[in-house]
């Protein structure tokens, strides 16, 4: 349906208004900003007091909504059919209430549960250009300031309107669900190829999920961007990429590894690099193969491949480092048990510094005190439960594709 | 900039023209389909003989066009600050030149060459939401039906609606790079994780590329649906991930495997379907585990994983393991010589029919006989030269991002 054909009506205030909408919304590719954006734009644009963006889940045969935002945000579902949302998303038919308690769609538990009264209800469906159902718009309560109330009715206009809004928004809905599909499959092809590689040495099992959550959640502790956050999210999950490359004969040995071995074991940090280099990342994600080769530098210069030192190594390098060592530290293996977290961390915190064992033997600074500190704040705040650091790492969600 | 400001004289007439062009062009999330789409909108909208649209590329810092379609498809060129559109991309300004050849900007070498004759011209830059120029459009020739030789000059009707398109499109640009870059990152990290299971037997190095270009040459061979030929490209680039999870010194072994070695290697295909089972594929890509994880099925049932036969194979899953089987006859590995592909054909040949050989063994039928004759379609065309099939893999354009 084209916007053309539906608007031969308005006036030129109003197509104003929906270009400039159309401009706001098609802009955003992230699901959630979108839907948020298309509510407030809706409410705006009918003068509505409030507007509920209900989606049509195909796999359930309901539609449901998101209510609240950020960690209070909940799903409500409601069967197609039910209520005047589901009318209209099943009917495929725009419903115009304007005395909804003597509708006989209308369902007025939500009201009983909120206390809000609604006295007006305008419901369009949103369909996508072939014609697939994928939700429908709510408007409720038509700001009217002539009345006493403040209430008033939706005219045709509006009716009109939030039908041209409603093909709109498909189309950016479309777009942004196919972006985020995309992206899932991004995300869960790297977090299977990461948990692939951890099994081929049965003794490391998470230990990639382990360093993804703890860098993840340094990073946070760190405040660092929401952007390098991710950056680092992807580097840990990638950072023993490599490994692939490494007989299992040498990764799986029980014992010590002799030169030539312990330097095929080495070279799986240049083999991530390398692989790391291959794959195209996104303009915000180029710097990831180096992030994620950077997990065996060390600040005096010692590590390796390339001997960093000190700021060579980025700050994303240099948290996962710690997470490297203190996952490391932690992880019971066939050959050790492992340390408590405060253990480790006292270790890393040694690591720190310069440092002269009993044989005399010194070894410089390895790890950036600033990132240990951190640690130590996230396991103050954690009592040590290494399972926060494991939702941290946001692996199911990337799986499963989370939400609803 | 909104449209809405830049707007407020136009008509209604005008305003859901725009309003429709808008839906046409945000519905493209395929960077080709887009720019095709965007130049046909803009030369109707302002009634242009002509329109191109330049891309801004920051590494070069040039503005290049697509000529062309399909085959004959050609990047052109063209510095900044040279030509009208190189003037008006660089200088941020838009510019009509409705008598080109007496303007200092116009360069009148692509009409010598061409021989068209530009009478008018109108260019308007496209930047980004927040100011990144992104590209310029270019339209030619007004045309006017009132006038004696059919064109005309581009009036400040025109310029308001070019400008309102380009600030419309610049968003559907930006969705649509965001969307390409996305796949990208999947297509080259999958590409990357093939190269690395081949390179775990060092004999089986271009395995998977090669099975994956014979695979998707007889997908198109066979006139399997675009969609179909993408789903087959994915599920041969993945079908031996499950290798990940073989010990190398299984899959390296020189000698004849024994039986418990051999369930070992076998269970490759399982643990490929197992790992694809993870991934979140795309909606039309989701079939690829099944498809992926068929490659060592017949059709007379005496395969592996499962056992299935005839249709219960899928038609792709057919196709990958004919591609399998005739990849591995011609590769030369420690142990063997490669064979020619015909010779390999005749081999595949057999393996549609029921085979007792000289022992008296009798084998069921094992290939696809239709898949086949595909096969022997594409060696009579390419006269057997397996290079046309490495180009069919795409692995290049995956790696790399292809294309300007």
């Amino acid at each position: 349906m084209s916007v053309a054909s539906t608007l031969a009506n308005t006036d030129t205030d109003k197509l104003n208004r929906l270009l400039a909408v159309s401009q706001v919304i098609t802009r955003r590719l992230d699901l959630k900003a979108l839907l948020r954006e298309v509510i407030v734009q809706a409410s705006e644009l009918v003068s509505a007091d409030r507007c509920t963006l209900w989606l049509y889940s195909p796999d359930r045969g309901d539609i449901f909504t998101f209510i609240g935002q950020g960690l209070d945000e909940q799903v409500f579902r409601m069967p197609l059919g039910r209520g005047v949302a589901g009318v209209a998303a099943m009917e495929r038919r725009t419903i115009v209430e304007n005395d909804p308690y003597n509708s006989p769609y209308f369902n007025p538990a939500m009201d009983r549960q909120s206390g809000y009264r609604t006295r007006s209800l305008l419901a369009v469906p949103m369909e996508s250009h072939e014609g697939r159902l994928l939700g429908c718009f709510q408007a409720i309560n038509r700001l009217d300031e002539s009345r006493e109330d403040g209430v008033g009715a939706f005219s045709d206009d509006d009716v009109e309107l939030l039908t041209a809004l409603s093909s709109i928004a498909a189309i950016a809905l479309e777009n942004s669900m196919l972006y985020e599909e995309q992206q899932r499959q991004f995300q869960s092809v790297i977090v299977t190829l990461a948990t692939s590689v951890d099994a081929m040495d049965p003794t490391t099992a998470n230990h990639t999920k382990q360093v993804t959550g703890i860098s993840v959640a340094l990073a946070k502790q760190m405040e660092l961007s929401e952007k390098a956050v991710e950056r680092i999210r992807i580097a840990a999950i990638l950072h023993d990429f490599g490994k692939i490359g490494v007989p299992d004969t040498i990764l799986t040995k029980p014992g010590a590894l002799d030169e030539e071995e312990f330097q095929m074991m080495r070279s799986h940090c240049l083999k991530s690099i390398l692989l790391l280099r291959k794959i195209a990342f996104r303009r915000d994600l180029s710097d990831v193969p180096d992030v994620a080769g950077q997990h065996h530098e060390k600040l005096d210069g010692t590590g390796y491949p390339f001997g960093l030192r000190g700021d060579e190594i980025t700050l994303e390098g240099r948290i996962i480092a710690v997470a490297d060592v203190f996952q490391a530290l932690t992880q019971t293996r066939p050959y050790k048990k492992g340390r408590s977290p405060r253990e480790a961390l006292s270790v890393c915190r040694q690591m720190t510094q310069v440092y002269t064992d009993h044989h005399g033997r010194t070894s410089g600074v390895h790890l950036d005190d600033l990132v240990v500190d951190a640690l130590e704040a996230l396991l103050d705040r954690w009592q040590g439960d290494m399972t926060f650091f494991e939702a941290e790492s946001g692996w199911e969600q990337m799986l499963s594709g989370g939400g609803a």
